[in-house]
């Protein structure tokens, strides 16, 4: 865009700099650049662009974007997973699911209701909520369906990890401890559950236990240092760390306490549990002890058999703290202990990493998180063979990944 | 956008809700939400709207951007701190600093370029560097100048805090710790600096000590979770956790192993520091402990006098853990501990809060920050009396904000 300009005049260094870039040209054993000697690229030739109030990705990472799935009217935006190092999900990547499309709410017009069964009914704005103390956490945030493809198909999907298990993220949730608010309403003694309903088309609804909402619930308002985005329930949304995504109601505008659940559409069909034995599995709310291999993964082709590579991967336990995770290159057989990448937080995507030297043999990837309570990931044939043929809510079965001669990495199971 | 459809039939919980709202309104103090009882607003009456591959802020949220400033072919962008709640910034709310504009860098063309005193001179593509090891850090990155103009002005300016001192953000950075590329290199025993540049259109580059880069430097790929923005240093930058912006040189392209300084012309001119004798101080590279008050700020009204205030803000330092943040009323005369909220991390934002009834006096707000080695703020005097009356890089001293009777928050020097 902008006319060339002279190349700043530094010629004695930019010499020096050429007969080692010829000594290194020599050496260098994966080099794919430029040919040394040739002219500068044009991004050193001329001034560069211009940069952004609100800034978006590289140009050049256009493809990194989440991935929509629509079924029964619902619209999923999975996160890239296989592209992301690191713990946190940054917000124009972090999945949602939207049951009813996202409403366009005024933050200035809307309100949290808190009422029922307590003793001083509340009604707060934007401008009051700011009065109250906020807490920040790092926490993933699963959709209950996650996974729902490996829960439920007879075959190996040749999908990447986004498509597969990338309705899960972590960011940093900034918001009021539910326990100030609830406290200030004032639950009466019959109060024992709390319906919380966004402000969405649908109404979407919850009855969720009240000492468990007291305990570890926020109204959360900031992601990751901003204010929600739409897409996360702007201009508020309940968070209760480590359960189901779809309880985590967005765009909340009341908390109505009662001595019932209220047994509302969403949780009386789609978010219950089938058992194997024909049982329904109600309220189990909790996000099981899960991780994913991210790098290599599904659609992957490992680079050429030599050298170090690098096994990484991401995992969390609605219970707590991963304590564990293990790697097997065998299909289960042996195991190795990963490293855990700190700070391992609770109830958070914590990283994980094995050196690997692939000599160009066949592979079954593994990883098998345990969390601080003891718990374990499942094999896929113990999952499949606690709940009925159709479940697929809750799934944390251990994640295989078939690794060919050429490289290629393909969703599988074992 | 979408037709107006048939609101969804749940008439008894309705009814229900519509008299527990009769009790909300009654009962609430700052109310001001659609009158009750008013027909469901437009959101609620029709499906919403779809999301995107990568998500926006809300629409609401519009003003929450970056501000930009230009200073002799300079563009620095600054974070809008006064709204940031947490500790993480999001990634288009990273400050930047710019000397020649954002190049625009093919990344499959792009080489980082290890040479000069060392055995075995590498040339890294990003093939390549995927094989090795990598780590994720949680770091402030602060600008030598940020707060510059506090350090220089004789006079408060009525200015919201992100223009004021607005260089300076916090974020998940994932990359190659560079004692394994040093190492892998081997630098030859005369090295002892090395020199980094950037493949920008000014060459931006720094000098540094191999052994603190050995010692601390990574090669940062990805920023919270996704690949560096450009304005980042897209593909790849240097990554010194504590020390100022500049260094941390963006668009790397080539660490040059020296056994002097190369006297640049970044760090013998802007990046230098006058003392108050005349002395130069050279290679000052760390950003000393710093906090500020982010709420109430600049050009903030405190709300009514009634009831509770949190106050907020955020402290870090370039040398370690923030140990303390103490908060004063009354300019200085006395200080009461802040709350610090964890994760406490090594060099990065810390986020403290102090509860506060605001009954419409005046007030004098300052914070001060104390690191785990003893560091601790020093008053304005203190610090102009240090430096030469020009300086105004590593300007780290005591924010003061005026509060006055109608509870308008202003910059001021105290």
């Amino acid at each position: 865009m902008s006319p060339p300009e002279a190349i700043p005049n530094h010629g004695a260094r930019r010499r020096f700099l050429q007969q080692g870039l010829a000594l290194a040209g020599a050496a260098a054993t994966a080099a794919k650049a430029t040919p040394i000697g040739a002219a500068l690229p044009t991004h050193q030739r001329r001034p560069g662009n211009a940069d952004l109030p609100y800034g978006q990705p590289a140009p050049f990472e256009a493809a990194v974007v989440r991935t929509e799935s629509r079924d029964a009217g619902f619209s999923g935006w999975r996160t890239p997973l296989q592209h992301q190092r690191g713990t946190i999900t940054p917000n124009g990547l972090h999945f949602a699911v939207h049951h009813n499309g996202i409403p366009d709410i005024d933050p200035t017009r809307h309100c949290l209701m808190l009422h029922g069964l307590v003793e001083q009914p509340l009604r707060l704005d934007w401008e009051r909520l700011q009065r109250y103390p906020m807490v920040s956490r790092v926490h993933f945030l699963e959709c209950a369906g996650n996974s729902a493809a490996n829960a439920l198909s007879p075959f190996a999907m040749d999908l990447p990890l986004g498509h597969l298990a990338g309705e899960v993220s972590c960011a940093e949730w900034t918001g009021i401890p539910l326990s100030i608010l609830i406290d200030e309403a004032g639950p009466k003694s019959s109060a024992q559950w709390v319906i919380a309903e966004g402000a969405d088309a649908g109404s979407h609804a919850r009855s969720l236990p009240l000492k468990a909402l007291r305990q570890h619930g926020l109204l959360a308002l900031f992601q990751n240092g901003e204010r929600l985005r739409s897409s996360q329930g702007y201009p508020m949304r309940l968070f209760i760390p480590g359960w189901e995504g779809n309880v985590n109601v967005k765009w909340l505008h009341r908390l109505e306490f009662s001595d019932t659940p209220a047994h509302t559409k969403d949780e009386s069909g789609l978010y219950t549990q089938v058992l194997a034995d024909g049982r329904i599995q109600r309220f189990a709310l909790t996000m099981e002890v899960k991780s994913l291999i991210t790098r290599p993964s599904g659609q992957q082709t490992l680079p050429d058999p030599q050298g170090h590579f690098e096994i990484e991967g991401l995992a969390w336990s609605g219970r707590g703290r991963i304590a564990r995770a293990e790697i097997s290159l065998d299909g289960g057989q042996r195991w190795a202990d990963a490293q855990l990448h700190g700070p391992v937080l609770d109830r958070a995507f914590t990283r994980f990493t094995l050196p690997w030297q692939w000599r160009g043999q066949r592979a079954l990837l593994m990883s098998r998180a345990t969390d601080e309570h003891g718990h374990i990931q499942p094999a896929r044939s113990t999952w499949k063979a606690r709940y009925a043929a159709h479940s697929f809510n809750h799934y944390n079965a251990i994640q295989a990944w078939a690794v060919g001669r050429d490289g290629r990495v393909q969703n599988t199971y074992a």
